[in-house]
């Protein structure tokens, strides 16, 4: 028994690699996406309605590392990064069938250079992400407000304190007047959650790190407990 | 692009039929399944830590009318089945790649005749439904309390009384002693919802109906706005 399916879309991210993105939706509001619909879904009739629901589910695929092999149990992040869990326990993009399940914010939908384009954010998806469906976030029946949540039963509280060198800020407020809104916020978002894995935050031996958003490459420093944005600049 | 997938277990559910399951999952929580987990992911070793959850998303795909077409738009039950609205602003079944999403109750996991089984509860999932991927539900990402609901903002309001003839009750309580529990209010939550399609309920020419639930045939009359269970009887 096999099932086939085509991406109905592919998603257009401010996240360019997977180092930095958050790791659940709606943690990061500022972080921006765009799915593009694929003809023939295209047509703005099969959306009718959408744009009254303040959110949508994205069932999409793990493209990026995709692997033949998978594992019984994984090491969460959440868990430090050094307690085994079983595979469908986590949210993992190292599962049997590597589809992930994200609901975001659906900002807008509209028709531009020919293309259907659906506005997104609170996203966790990675550029190039292909989309196999999207559906309304019913609250009535998605929102289980008490349900129990297991080893991550609350948002991480992992919450350090961010600056930026004026330099880095400059070039963050320029950006954001050339179609980059929220640059500066988003930056922040992302670092506050403090986005190294586990094993660097106990071997504290390496503490520059960087990633790229949007076109952007972005640097930072981690010393006593805060991130530092050092510097900011074009990637391209 | 493609991707395919191959089924990771089968629903063993209550619902045999279409007709009578609950438009979504939580909606009757008599309503039992069993995901009988194909090797080699079947070992209790994937699954540890799961049980500290108390809903799993099931992706699943639409086995049953698979059709190769669809359309923009389609009609919810939800809106009488008189207003269309586009596919994608749907959960419905006829969609571009037939995938289903459901939040159920995960009650236990066991090993038992040499199978994993995953019982579930408050499904809205067909018999011999096959499933892609399970997740577990994290309240802190996936309860959005103020998420806004388009066009399906609350439970559906359709409550109608439902009584037994005494056979009928007798026959459910008989067989609630030999394993399966729940069965006269499993019956009772899914006739309260009114099952019957939209130009049923606008057209009462048609009084009778009839589902089968685990290997019962129950029939129930609708009149003057309740619904009155005549018989209950054994499919086999």
């Amino acid at each position: 028994m096999e099932f086939t399916f085509k991406p109905i879309g592919i998603i257009d991210s401010c996240f360019k690699e997977k180092f930095g993105i958050p790791r659940q939706p709606g943690l990061a509001t500022e972080a921006r996406a765009i799915l593009k619909v694929f003809p023939p879904f295209d047509q703005l009739e099969a959306f009718k309605g959408l744009e009254d629901f303040s959110h949508i589910w994205i069932i999409f695929v793990f493209h990026s590392g995709m692997r033949d092999n998978w594992k019984a149990t994984v090491r969460p992040p959440r868990l430090g990064g050094n307690r085994r869990v079983g595979v469908f326990s986590t949210r993992s993009s190292f599962r049997p069938n590597p589809i992930g399940l994200s609901a975001v914010l659906l900002e807008k939908i509209i028709r531009e250079r020919k293309e259907t384009h659906l506005y997104l954010r609170g996203v966790d998806l990675l550029d190039g992400t292909p989309v196999l469906d999207i559906k309304p976030y019913l609250p009535y029946t998605d929102a289980i407000s008490n349900a129990c949540g297991g080893f991550a039963p609350n948002i991480p509280e992992a919450r350090i304190p961010v600056d930026f060198s004026p330099e880095a800020r400059a070039f963050c407020l320029e950006k954001e007047q050339s179609g980059y809104p929220g640059l500066t916020l988003l930056i922040e978002q992302l670092l506050m959650m403090d986005p190294r894995p586990a094993y660097y935050a106990s071997t504290p031996q390496k503490s520059h790190f960087g990633m790229k958003v949007y076109d952007f490459n972005v640097l930072w420093k981690i010393s006593e407990g805060s991130a530092f944005v050092t510097a900011c600049d074009d990637a391209r």
